[in-house]
C-alpha cells in the first residue's frame, strides 16, 4: 500500500503540483493509500452558494440538478461547483482506515461528518437517491476519501445526523464570532436569518452581553420575523444588503453615528461587501463568511471610501468549532426546534 | 451646483444603487458637484495585476495596450480592468475644488496623488502621451474627479513625483506590516522582491528586530539577489509560490517545523494562496495584499488542510500609510536608489 501526501496532492491530476482544492481534476479511484480513510457516503450537504447557483442554472428542476451534480463529479472527481468554486460537506460511515491512521481512535462503522470541503474531497457517486431543494441535502450511494490532513467529527448520539450535518457545515462562523465579539460591543449580522446567521446571532448575543447591541440585517420579512421571535437580536432591520447606501443610512441612524465594532457577513448572494464595510466603525472588523465575497471588491472598496477596517476571510475551520456549534443546539432548544423543522 | 453623495453614488450609471467601485459604468462628465475635486491628470500608475493582464492580452505591444486603456475608460468611465477588477492610482494637479471642500487646506495648483483606486475614479483621457512597460506608468492628458470620501496625498518636495506615486500605490502594505509584526516574530514575505515586497521586507526587518527572522520568497533569481544585496531579509529563498508543497517543505526545514507567525503575500500572479496558508503556524496570520487572491480558494483551502489561521484581506488604506511608506524612502537610501532606478 502506498503512502500519499498528507494534503492529498498525490491525487491531483490537473494542474500537477497544486493542492486538491485548487485542482481542476482529481483522482477519485476508491482504493485507499496508507494514510487515507474510505467512507460510504450517506448524504451530501451542498454549500448554499453552490446550491443556489445550481438551482438557478437548472430552473429548480430536481432532475436537472441531479444530472448537474453527476456531471460535475464525473468531470472533476469531486463536487466543486465550477462557478462558485465551493463545495459543501458529507456524512458517511467509515469503511476502511489506512494503517498509518490506525491510532486516531476512529473505527470502521463510525458515522462521521467531514469538516473539509467537498471541493477537495475525492468522491464517486453510484446513485443519487433523493434531493431536497429546501435543505440543500442530497442522499446518495457512493464513496469518498479523507486525506490525512482532512478533519472530521464523529456524529453525536443526542443530535439527529442531518441536523448535525446542517450545523457542522457552517460551524466555523459561530466559532469565529466567539473569538471576535467582546462584552459591550455593537455587532451587525448581515443575512442573520439564515442558517449560519442564526448561530452567529445567538453567539453574538451571548458574547456581547447586556451592554452590547446585536443588529440583524435580513432581506425577507419571514426570516427577519423569525429572528425577532427567537429573541436573537436587539434590533432586526429588513433591508437588502446589496444596497450599501440604504444599509449605511439605517445603521448610522440606529447607532447614532457610531456604527459597528464587528460586522459578520452571512449572506448567500453577491455584492454585499460595501454594506459590510460602510457600517463598520473605524478600526472595526468585518468578518466575511459568505462565499460570494469578492476579494478585490472588498480590498478596493474599503480603500475607495477611506475606511481603516480589518477584513477577515472566513476560514471554515477553527479549533473546537464542531463542539461549539453543536452545543448551541443543546443550549438553545428554540434554535434546535427551528433547525429540526427546516433542515432535518 | 448640486451636492453629490460622499461615496460618489450620484455618478453610478449601472447598476443603480451600487457604489462606484462595484459599478459597471460611471458618469465621467468633468463638471464637478459641490463636494468633488477636479484634477488635471499627469500620470496613471496602473495596478500591477491589471497591467500584467493587459500586457499578456496585448502581447506586450504598447500601441495595443494604449488602445485597451482607452477602450476600457470609454466604456466604463473609469480605468477598471474587467478581468482583474483592479485599477491603480494617479498624479494630477488640482484644478477646481467644490465649495463644500474649501476648508481642507488644499489649493488649486497643488500636485496630489490619489490614494483611492482608479477602479472607482471618474476619468476622461484626452490623449495618451507615453506608456512605460517597466514601471506600469502611463503619461496622459486628461481629467479625473475625487469624491468627498476619496483620500489623496499632497506630494512632498523632497521626493520626485513618479517615485512618490510608485510608493504610494502600495503604501497600505508596509503600514499593515507595521501593525502586524512584533519583535521576535518569524515573518515570510512572498513576492518580497517586488515593489510592495521590498517595502514590506524593510518594515518587517525593523519590527521583528534582532530576535526575529524575516524570510523572503521570490521567483526570479534577479529579484532574490536584490533582496540579499539590500540586506532586507535573514533568508532569501528562490521558489515559485504557485507550488505550495515545495514552498511548505523548504520553510518547514528552515524554521525547524515551527513555520511563520505572519505571512505577507505580495505577488502579482494567481494561485499562491495555499503556499501562504501552509507556511503559517497554527493561529498565525496571513495578510493577502495581492489582488490576484481568490476568496474561496483561501477560505476553503485553509479549511481543507485543517489550518486555524487568520486570513486578512489587504485593505489599501490604513491611517498614516502615506507618511510611513514615504518615510521608508527617507530612512533607507538604498531602497530609494533602487526605486529611483526602476520606477522614476
Ligand atoms: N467560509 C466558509 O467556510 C463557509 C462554510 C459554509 C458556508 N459558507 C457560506 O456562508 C454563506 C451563508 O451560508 P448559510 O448556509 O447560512 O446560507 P443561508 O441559510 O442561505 O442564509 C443566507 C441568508 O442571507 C440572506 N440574504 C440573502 N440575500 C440578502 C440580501 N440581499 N440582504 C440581506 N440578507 C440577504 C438570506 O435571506 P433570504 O432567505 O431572505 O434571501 C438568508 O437568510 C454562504 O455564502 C455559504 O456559501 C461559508
Ligand atoms: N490590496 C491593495 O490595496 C493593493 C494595492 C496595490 C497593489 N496591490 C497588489 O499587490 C500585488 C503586488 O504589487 P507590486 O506592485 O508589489 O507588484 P510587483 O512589483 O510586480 O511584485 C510582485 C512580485 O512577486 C513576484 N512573483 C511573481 N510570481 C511569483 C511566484 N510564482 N512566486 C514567488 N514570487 C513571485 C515577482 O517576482 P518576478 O518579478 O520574479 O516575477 C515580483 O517580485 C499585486 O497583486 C497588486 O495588484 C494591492
Amino acid at each position: 500500500m502506498k503512502k500519499g501526501c498528507p494534503f492529498g496532492t498525490h491525487r491531483v491530476i490537473e494542474p500537477v503540483g497544486s493542492l486538491p482544492q485548487a485542482a481542476w481534476k482529481i483522482d477519485n479511484t476508491m482504493e485507499i493509500y496508507s494514510n487515507e480513510i474510505l467512507l460510504d457516503v450517506i448524504t451530501l450537504n451542498v454549500d448554499s452558494a453552490s446550491f443556489t447557483q445550481m438551482k438557478q442554472a437548472c430552473g429548480n428542476d430536481p432532475e436537472k440538478i441531479k444530472q448537474m451534480i453527476l456531471d460535475i463529479v464525473n468531470e472533476r472527481g469531486k463536487l466543486q461547483n465550477p462557478v462558485t468554486g465551493s463545495g459543501g460537506m458529507l456524512i458517511g460511515v467509515v469503511r476502511e482506515i489506512g494503517p498509518d491512521l490506525k491510532d486516531r481512535g476512529l473505527k470502521v462503522g463510525d458515522k462521521v461528518a467531514t469538516l473539509v470541503s467537498l471541493s477537495l474531497t475525492p468522491l464517486k457517486i453510484e446513485k443519487i437517491k433523493s434531493i431536497n431543494l429546501n435543505t440543500d441535502q442530497v442522499d446518495i450511494e457512493g464513496k469518498a476519501i479523507l486525506f490525512e490532513s482532512g478533519i472530521y467529527a464523529v456524529l453525536p448520539d443526542d443530535i439527529p445526523e442531518k441536523l448535525a450535518l446542517a450545523v457542522l457545515d457552517v460551524a466555523g462562523a459561530p466559532a469565529q464570532v466567539n473569538k471576535l465579539v467582546n462584552p459591550g460591543m455593537t455587532v451587525a449580522i448581515i443575512g442573520g436569518g439564515g442558517k449560519s446567521g442564526v448561530l452567529c446571532a445567538y453567539q453574538a448575543m451571548k458574547n456581547a452581553g447586556k451592554d452590547g447591541k446585536v443588529i440583524v440585517i435580513e432581506k425577507s420579512e419571514q426570516n427577519a420575523k423569525r429572528i425577532e421571535e427567537l429573541g436573537l437580536a436587539h434590533h432586526v432591520l429588513q433591508l437588502d444588503a446589496t444596497k450599501p447606501v440604504e444599509v449605511f443610512e439605517e445603521i448610522n441612524k440606529l447607532t447614532n453615528g457610531n456604527l459597528c465594532d464587528v460586522v459578520i457577513n452571512n449572506v448567500n448572494v453577491e455584492a454585499t461587501e460595501m454594506s459590510s464595510i460602510l457600517i463598520t466603525k473605524d478600526e472595526g472588523i468585518v468578518y466575511f463568511f459568505s462565499m460570494a465575497t469578492s476579494f478585490t471588491r472588498a480590498a478596493l472598496g474599503a480603500e475607495g471610501v477611506g475606511k481603516d477596517v480589518t477584513m477577515i476571510i472566513g476560514n471554515g475551520y477553527t479549533k473546537g468549532h464542531a463542539e461549539l456549534s453543536l452545543n448551541i443546539l443543546r443550549e438553545a432548544p428554540k434554535i434546535r426546534e427551528l433547525f429540526e423543522s427546516v433542515y432535518a
